[in-house]
């Protein structure tokens, strides 16, 4: 069973983001067979999900789809980073997977704001980009992203 | 369900990429069954899990994660543009999700390689470089991503 643990906060918005501030957002764990039934639908490369190639392959066992690693990353950002009932995002920048996420890792993410700025189309909302990173237990990045992420002012006037 | 299109090839190794060929990936279809029962465990945001307050937000329904979205679009790169028993992918650049995914709307994945190159540091194998995009029913760009894929090489004497 994929374990998440994550503490959602209070609202947030645009305000309350300040550059610079780091959040702390939970983690998550994969067993094998969390990894091979994600991948048999999103992701069906061997080293996803068949045991025997993925143990001659570079990693020596299977590892997780990339996908389902940046999946569980999203909860994680959308219960403990992104306001409630938040707006679309538009997109994201340099999404590395840096090394593999294997069974039984465990994976916390730390989200940190790079820039807040108002919309000036759009003076009911600010967007918010940030450095979005995956570390294991031995504390070496296995993801890293820069997400975009579209979110309401408190106070528009 | 999901249904998912697609014709798998036989297998590709480097030499086969070549810059500026394009190749039609198959198509997939969601019900909003499918977007909110994986919403919710890995982007529980309103506008993809909650049928009140999705159809009071600028949408007017339920739309699909944009994870949800990639994982399926990755699903047809895997099937029909990657090697059988690849190599692990390092990154994505500028994946942008530029209009809604709704319930019923049917998405065609398409690849065109951008870039093909010989690794120097390691001879059995090359990088290619693509624009990956998803099109709705309506010849609408819903998702363009450039993708980085490690590939073997066929011959590497």
């Amino acid at each position: 069973m994929i374990e998440v643990f994550s503490t959602p906060p209070t609202d947030r918005f645009f305000e309350d983001y300040k550059v610079g501030a780091t959040y702390e957002c939970g983690s998550f764990t994969m067993t094998e067979a969390d990894i091979i039934a994600f991948a048999s639908v999103y992701d069906p490369q061997a080293m996803h999900v068949d045991r025997k190639l993925a143990a001659e392959g570079p990693f020596g066992e299977i590892i997780a789809s990339g996908w389902q690693t940046i999946g569980l990353a999203m909860r994680l950002m959308v219960d403990n980073f992104l306001p409630h009932n938040g707006l679309a995002a538009p997109g994201i920048d340099e999404l590395r997977w840096t090394r593999p996420v294997r069974p039984g890792d465990t994976v916390s993410i730390r989200i940190t704001v790079t820039e807040a700025r108002r919309s000036r189309s759009k003076p009911d909302r600010g967007l918010i980009h940030s450095l979005f990173e995956g570390v294991n237990q031995n504390g070496d990045v296995v993801l890293s992203l820069k997400p975009m992420s579209m979110v309401r002012v408190r106070n528009p006037e």
